[in-house]
């Protein structure tokens, strides 16, 4: 039966296949540590869930207006004065059904059939097919180490021709953990202005850095695009929730299309981010942070002395983008075999595009530290330089 | 600042204008009956919202499979066992975030650019910027009273050109509430199958039938693509959670799909709808659809003795769609003469096609029975074949 030509362009998360063995395995009692999973393993902070079984008690469930409950989206430009320092109209903040949403209004209402879109390579693989699914062609650029795994402005004017219409950048990034500065990004807005086009900075994993703050591209610019996100740094994945920020003249057309194609976000999970901004919350998430940090710490050096090559120093995000070239040259086979022979878990490279994916593996510290320290153990009774595993 | 070109074609609820002017209204202090509102005006079901708490007190957050629960699944296809007698199995059914997921998958997944989709004109207007959304083109086929507002067979092979991918019906309709029985689904599967073409069925209201049982198009072949939800019948509009029935070799790329645009439908949702087939939940929507049908009851023939025209009495959904041509050559300006000077919002036909829409108006019975008759004197006494409000 005939289907759409998109669909052979679009690729599973091969990751999937890798998660589908590994829980087979462990039917069969076998212990596996896993360091594949992109969310964090703490549940949402306790006055988020209470704010969840006041807004149950309180029968909030019917729909909201499709740009998100007023009194969130004041909260969250109330949150970007009090951590950012600027200004945010709330009329300007749309909530969306996950940071996914976000990315896929701001791609439809952008991207015309045949335009392009910039993006880092290796980068978050579903970027790639928000901009397929409209029929615009996603390029990707090669990053590596030399510019911790970020576009430069330099590269971005080699690759903005005609036929681009916006890049996309993530700071921190996944799956590299590296960020963009102040500096950088005005410097990348300054090349989209120049030709004309978009800049959409993904911000979902901001609020997990470690050592340093991670600035805004609304710093820099009210024109450009930034995705947020309670997934990540707000410990709430599961309730999909998330929301962009857009030049003010793009707002109706995103409205619109939020309506057409969401209706509205989970209203449970509105009111209960209402309560993601608490002091109380902010303090748990806090600690958290300093968890993640120390998960890093200890990882990173000890993938390192494994014989990992990790040359950037990720300092947000909880993953590690590692060089596997040492112990082979297939890194989804590494992975595989990883998972059959040690029981651990990673994400193979390919699913990040394809700039040497069979050179790289990720690492998310997404486990307690006494899962990290046993998942590096097993690694190291079998990686052996002599024998692979 | 560019935009893509869809974005002139997709157009934003028109009633969203008739909302806000109702807001402001009411901030004066002005009473208005909202008989525009397409969704229940009851909580969720009680169970549901227990499973709610006892979820949040379980710390399911976190996400889920990108089809869903497999618990989930396997319910959703114990009702079709049980309330259709129809074997579904339970990997063919994928869980999204509302039904507006589930249509874009199936739109996404079909549909290449140029090629058209059918469609009922008056229709769910979501439909066509779905199939806009991937460059597609949607084409409404006008109806009338004389086939209850459904697409004929005759009408589907007359439009049936090379060009066309598939065809997507709705029983019951919104806005006119009306059904296709298993004979009709069988012809417009018949005409579907001859094009080597597609039959998308949308459910969504099944449940809310009055003096009928609605056929699920699952039982006349399981190569139709059925979309069902957990907001309507079940209460829980704002969960945003429904589903998708695939044919077998579908389901891999819907997957896929699934993954990329949505990562995962609202874990809590999924772990509420698992009480949403416990028969003491059944038991109250039972209850809500004698109400929703003794309002039918009611606002049907009230309507009618006011001099609305509604040549078929609908037999689902909790809509009616009105002929109003006797006091009005501009629905929407009519609409919005009722708001002003009765307070009663209702929906211009222009949210649903171009087949006359500046003749009708939807109603929607979705507010309590005394709201109701309170609006119908509001209405008796605005509507003068003499002085029209």
């Amino acid at each position: 039966m005939t289907r759409a030509r998109r669909m052979a362009d679009i690729e599973p998360f091969h990751v999937m296949a890798l998660l589908a063995r590994a829980r087979e395995l462990e039917a069969r009692g076998m212990s596996i540590i896993h360091m594949e999973i992109g969310e964090p393993d703490f549940i949402s902070p306790g006055p988020v869930i209470e704010a969840g079984h006041e807004a149950l008690r309180a029968g909030a469930m019917h729909y909201t207006p499709a740009s998100g409950l007023p009194r969130l989206r004041e909260a969250i430009s109330g949150f970007y004065r009090d951590r950012y320092g600027v200004q945010v109209d709330a009329g300007r903040i749309i909530v969306t059904p996950g940071a996914s949403a976000a990315l896929q209004l701001v791609m439809a209402v952008l991207v015309d059939p045949g335009r392009q879109v910039l993006m880092a390579d290796p980068g978050y693989p579903c970027n790639r097919n928000f901009v397929r699914l409209v029929e615009g062609i996603p390029v990707g650029i090669p990053v590596d180490a030399t510019s911790s795994y970020q576009i430069t402005p330099a590269q971005a004017r080699d690759y903005w021709t005609d036929e681009v219409v916006a890049m996309i950048v993530a700071s921190p990034s996944n799956p590299t953990g590296t960020l963009l500065d102040s500096r950088q990004l005005a410097a990348l807005y300054t090349v989209a202005n120049e030709h004309a086009g978009h800049l959409i900075v993904d911000e979902i994993y901001h609020g997990l850095t470690y050592g340093v703050a991670a600035h805004s591209a609304l710093e820099v610019s009210s024109r450009i695009f930034v995705i947020n996100s309670f997934s990540k740094y707000f410990g709430m994945t599961g309730w999909r929730l998330g929301w962009v920020v857009a030049p003010e003249d793009f707002v109706e057309d995103l409205d619109k299309l939020a309506q057409n194609l969401f209706l509205s976000a989970p209203t449970l999970s509105q009111h209960a981010a209402l309560a993601a901004f608490h002091p109380d919350t902010l303090s748990i998430l806090e600690e958290r942070r300093d968890e993640f940090r120390a998960r890093r710490d200890f990882l990173l050096p000890a993938l390192r002395e494994t014989g990992f090559r990790i040359p950037v120093t990720p300092q947000g995000a909880f993953y590690l983008y590692a060089d596997c070239s040492r112990f082979t040259g297939d890194s989804y086979r590494f992975a595989l075999n990883l998972l059959e022979d040690a029981g651990v878990a990673i994400t193979p490279g390919i699913d990040f595009g394809s700039n040497r994916p069979e050179s790289h593996v990720r690492f998310a510290y997404t486990t307690s530290m006494e899962n990290l320290r046993e998942g590096v153990n097993r690694l190291r009774r079998c990686i052996d330089p002599v024998r692979t595993c």
